[in-house]
């Protein structure tokens, strides 16, 4: 249990088969927990491996103290089967570490520099949304900069449609509206995206980056780290396709979001 | 080294972060060895992962005695980096291990029943051909059937274009030519068909199921199992779309295939 290492056998590591979560937890108690466990719950049902008690999962945030943390947990398939054929009956393995965690709140204030990548992201609606363990496209995304300046890389899909960026969801605001991109055919469904459309009209669109270059307003959202205002869009050579001012507009989606996550949501104003 | 666990945040488990190989080692020679490290090799260049000395990865299949053998061997990129963000100077992890082995004979002689699955696989060029550690579509695909009679599932992908089966490549005579399905959008690339390539001309073509509905012979083949016929192709419902007798057409590839891998080519001349 815990981090203990996995075996060679372990179908997470031959196959990618299986499921994480990465969770904000605040003095022992996970935020938007419900959210994490139902997606790990559609993951699971989705690649049909039995879940963990409940009760177990439930138990592992509170197995740290004061401060914040990131609680990763990790589900695979187990061992067994032959080859790509799963075992009738699948022993899941649960994994986690919660690690001390700062998020970049410089970035709550001063926006961040994104980057259009070159990699489209591969239709597969099988396992759109749910966060498994095959991510060699986000990591192959990642690889496409190094400059420590650039926050994130803004993903599309083959026919050029926004998707998400390499960890954050995307959402922006245009002739007044909230939208966000459609997440069906690839993609993951963020838990804080999930909470904002639960308190928010935020509309799905199947549009291309052009939605973001028309945007008042942009942002990029997860679990972890809170909303970040996108301040720069550039291309995939690095040349810029619109700036944007942090001004009041790029304040809202922070005051509906970061309440539920017990961060600042007054990080303009400080400015 | 050898098949000692992973840890917890090595990069493999986590991403699918890494290449695999199975090879078939056969009183400690392994077969088909410099398409094996070529793949390999290739699959490190794109995934800009340094690949373990060439002597450490040669001295693997001696290790094992008398005998058949698969060798399975893993090269992750290690732990580090900071999510999706690959570390500067990873440490890659090395780990095999060596099985005992027995093809599916009976298959060589009698051929095999394969079945179309509903599953059609992303496009992603950049990981297609390589042997990495994404590999749900395929454990998917695989959890399409569970009848034992059926022995590979047909993969097309998301233009209905056939891309493999679930575990071996395609190869296919139709109009008195051999033919086989583009991978460069995705599937793997096999070394056997690779070995194959080189012995017989082989026409790459971007077709749908109707080129095997249309083909006088068509085979299944990997570097493990060699050279199945098909008997019988269903689909996804099971319904039967095409039967083939095993006629002396059948055996073509084997004749060609199996020496490479010390394997019978005259196993209908036995039947």
């Amino acid at each position: 249990m815990a981090d203990e290492p996995l075996p060679f056998d372990d179908r997470g590591l031959a196959y990618g088969d299986g499921l994480f979560e990465t969770v904000l937890v605040r003095d022992g108690h996970p935020l938007l927990w419900d959210a994490h466990l139902q997606r790990l719950a559609r993951g699971a049902q989705r690649l049909e491996i039995p879940l963990p008690d409940t009760q177990t999962l439930a138990s592992l945030p509170g197995q740290v103290g004061a401060g914040l943390f990131v609680l990763k947990l990790l589900v695979t398939r187990g061992s067994g089967g032959r080859g790509y054929a799963s075992p009738a009956s699948p022993t899941p393995r649960l994994r986690w570490r919660c690690m001390p965690f700062t998020p970049q709140s410089a970035y709550w204030r001063d926006g961040v520099r994104v980057r259009l990548c070159r990699l489209r992201l591969g239709h597969q609606p099988l396992l759109a949304g749910i966060k498994h363990l095959n991510r060699l496209e986000n990591v192959m995304a990642r690889r496409e900069w190094c400059d420590a300046d650039v926050a994130e890389g803004v993903l599309c899909d083959q026919y050029d449609r926004l998707v998400e960026t390499t960890s954050m969801n995307l959402v922006w605001q245009r002739h007044g509206a909230l939208e966000t991109p459609d997440l069906t055919a690839c993609g993951v469904a963020g838990t804080l995206l999930a909470a904002l459309r639960q308190r928010l009209p935020i509309r799905t669109r199947e549009v291309g980056v052009e939605a973001l270059m028309e945007a008042d307003a942009a942002w990029v959202v997860n679990s972890v780290q809170g909303v970040w205002p996108l301040r720069q869009l550039d291309d995939a050579e690095g040349a810029c396709l619109r700036r944007w001012t942090m001004q009041d507009a790029q304040r809202y989606l922070q005051r509906h979001a970061h309440p539920v996550l017990g961060y600042p949501h007054d990080v303009f104003d400080e400015a």
